[in-house]
C-alpha cells in the first residue's frame, strides 16, 4: 500500500520526511521500495521533488532531509509500484496547469480499466493508471469550467463526482491540490487532523513523516494533515469514510462532501 | 542579459553548475541576481530545480552541488529579472506538457506586446513575457499538429516560424525541449559546440557553468552543448546568426534552419 500525506497551512510551515524512518520501511525489506514524490508549493509555484529509487539509498531524499522547505500546501506520496514500470516518469506526484493554475495528485489504490476513459488535452508522459486518472479529471474539470468557477462549490462538487466515478472502477484514495486549496478523497482510507497554536510538546511525530512547527509558530497558525494512517497515537484523528471529499484551505476544512 | 545553457548527448552526461562562479555572477554584485533554473531529462521525465534566490545564497543550488545528476537533455537558465517579479513563479525553465511528452522552455530577452498573442490551452502562471511567449508558442504546436507530425521537420519549420514572429517584438534568444530534442533558436546571441570522444584532458571548463565528462566517457559518446557566451576559450565555437533555429538530437547537430 502506497502512503499518502497532505499538509494545508495558513503560514508557511516546514514539513519533514523523517529519512530515518523512510530507510526502515523504503529500504529493501520495507515495501515500499518503489519511489516517493513530494510537491512543496511556494505561492502559486510548485517545487516537486521525486525518485524512482527505494529512498533508504536516495540521494534526493538526502537532499531533502538538509534542506526542510516551508510551505502552505504539500502533497506527498510513497510508492509500492502496482501499475507501471518503477521509472521516474510513474513516480507521484503528478502536474499539469490549468487556468493558470499548478495542479497536483497523487493516488493511492488501483483503477483497472481507467484507460477506457476518454482523455482530452492531457496525456499522460508515464504509464499509471494513476496519471492517466489525473488527466481524466483534470480534463473533466477544463470542459465543465473553462474559466475558473466563480462558486468554488460547484467545482468541489465535480471534483468529488469524478472520483465518485474512478470509485467504481476499483481504489482510489487521492490528493489533489491547485496551491489553495487541498482536496482529499477517501476510498479506503485517510485520516485527518486540523492542529491549532499553542502547539505545546506533542509536535506530530512518526518514524515515517513529521511535521516540524518548530518554535516559530504563532497563537494564529493552523494546520491540517491528512495521511493514510494517524501519524500519532496519543491524539484524535478523524477517519474519512468511503467516498467521503474533503475540502482544506489555509489549514482549516471548509467543507466535507459525503 | 540572462544566460542560458542547453545540453544535448547521446548517453546520459553530467551537468554541473559550477557554484564557486555563480556565486561570483549570482551574487549581490553580479547581474544574476534574480534567480537562476535547471531542468534534467530523466527519460521522458524531467527534474527540474529553480529557484528565486540569488544564486549565491540559494540552498537549492547547494544541494545540487552536491549531487550530479546525468541526463542526455538539459536546460538552464540564470536570470536577470526585466518583467515580472522575483518569484519561483518566474523562475525559467518553463514547463507544460503536450502529447504525452514534458515540454521545458527558457528564453532570453524582452518580448513587449506578447501578450496581444492569443493563448489557448495553456495559461501562464506567473506574469513574465518569457512564459506568456511559451504558452502561445506551445498552443501553436498542438493547433497545427493534434498529434506528433509522422514527419519531424514539419515541426522544426512550425517552430522556427514561431520563433521568427516573437523575433518581431523584440528579442528570444530561446532553448526548448520535448526530451528527445533539443531546440535552440537565435535572436542575438547563442554559441554551441559539439564534442565527441576522447573529450582528452581539455574538459570543458567555465567559472560559472562546467560538463564534467569525468573518467567514464566512452569513444561513442557525443555532447553538445549551446550556450549564450562560449564556455571555452581554447575551442572552435560557432556562433548561432539572428533567426537561426539549431535543432540537436543525441548529442549531434540534425538540422539547422535559416
Amino acid at each position: 500500500m502506497c502512503e499518502l500525506m497532505g499538509m494545508s497551512a495558513n503560514v508557511p510551515t516546514d514539513v519533514c520526511f523523517s529519512f530515518s524512518g523512510l530507510m526502515q520501511r523504503g529500504g529493501a525489506t520495507g515495501p515500499h521500495r518503489d519511489g516517493w514524490g513530494i510537491a512543496f508549493y511556494e505561492g502559486q509555484a510548485v517545487r516537486e521533488f521525486r525518485d524512482p529509487d527505494p529512498s533508504f539509498d536516495s540521494p534526493i531524499a538526502q537532499l531533502i532531509r538538509s534542506f526542510p522547505i516551508k510551505s502552505c500546501t504539500v502533497i506527498s506520496h510513497i510508492r509500492q509500484a502496482n501499475v507501471g514500470d518503477i521509472c521516474l516518469e510513474n513516480t507521484h506526484p503528478f502536474g499539469r496547469e490549468l487556468w493558470g493554475r499548478n495542479w497536483t495528485f497523487a493516488h493511492n489504490g488501483q483503477l483497472p480499466g481507467v484507460e477506457t476513459f476518454l482523455l482530452g488535452a492531457y496525456t499522460p508522459v508515464g504509464s499509471t493508471d494513476s496519471e492517466y486518472a489525473f488527466c481524466w479529471l483534470l480534463e473533466q474539470v477544463r470542459q465543465q469550467f473553462p474559466e475558473p468557477p466563480e462558486n468554488a462549490e460547484e467545482l468541489w462538487l465535480l471534483l468529488k463526482n469524478c472520483a465518485d466515478q474512478l470509485l467504481t472502477l476499483g481504489v482510489c484514495n487521492l490528493l489533489i491540490s491547485d496551491a489553495e486549496y487541498l482536496y482529499a478523497f477517501c476510498a479506503t482510507k485517510l485520516h485527518f487532523i486540523t492542529r491549532r497554536a499553542p502547539f505545546g510538546l506533542a509536535n506530530l511525530q512518526d518514524t515515517e513523516l513529521s511535521i516540524d512547527f518548530g518554535s516559530e509558530t504563532t497563537p494564529n497558525d493552523i494546520v491540517s494533515v491528512v495521511a493514510t494512517q494517524p501519524l500519532t497515537t496519543d491524539e484524535q484523528w478523524r477517519a474519512l469514510r468511503s467516498g467521503d471529499f474533503l475540502v482544506l484551505k489555509q489549514g482549516e476544512e471548509v467543507s466535507l462532501l459525503r
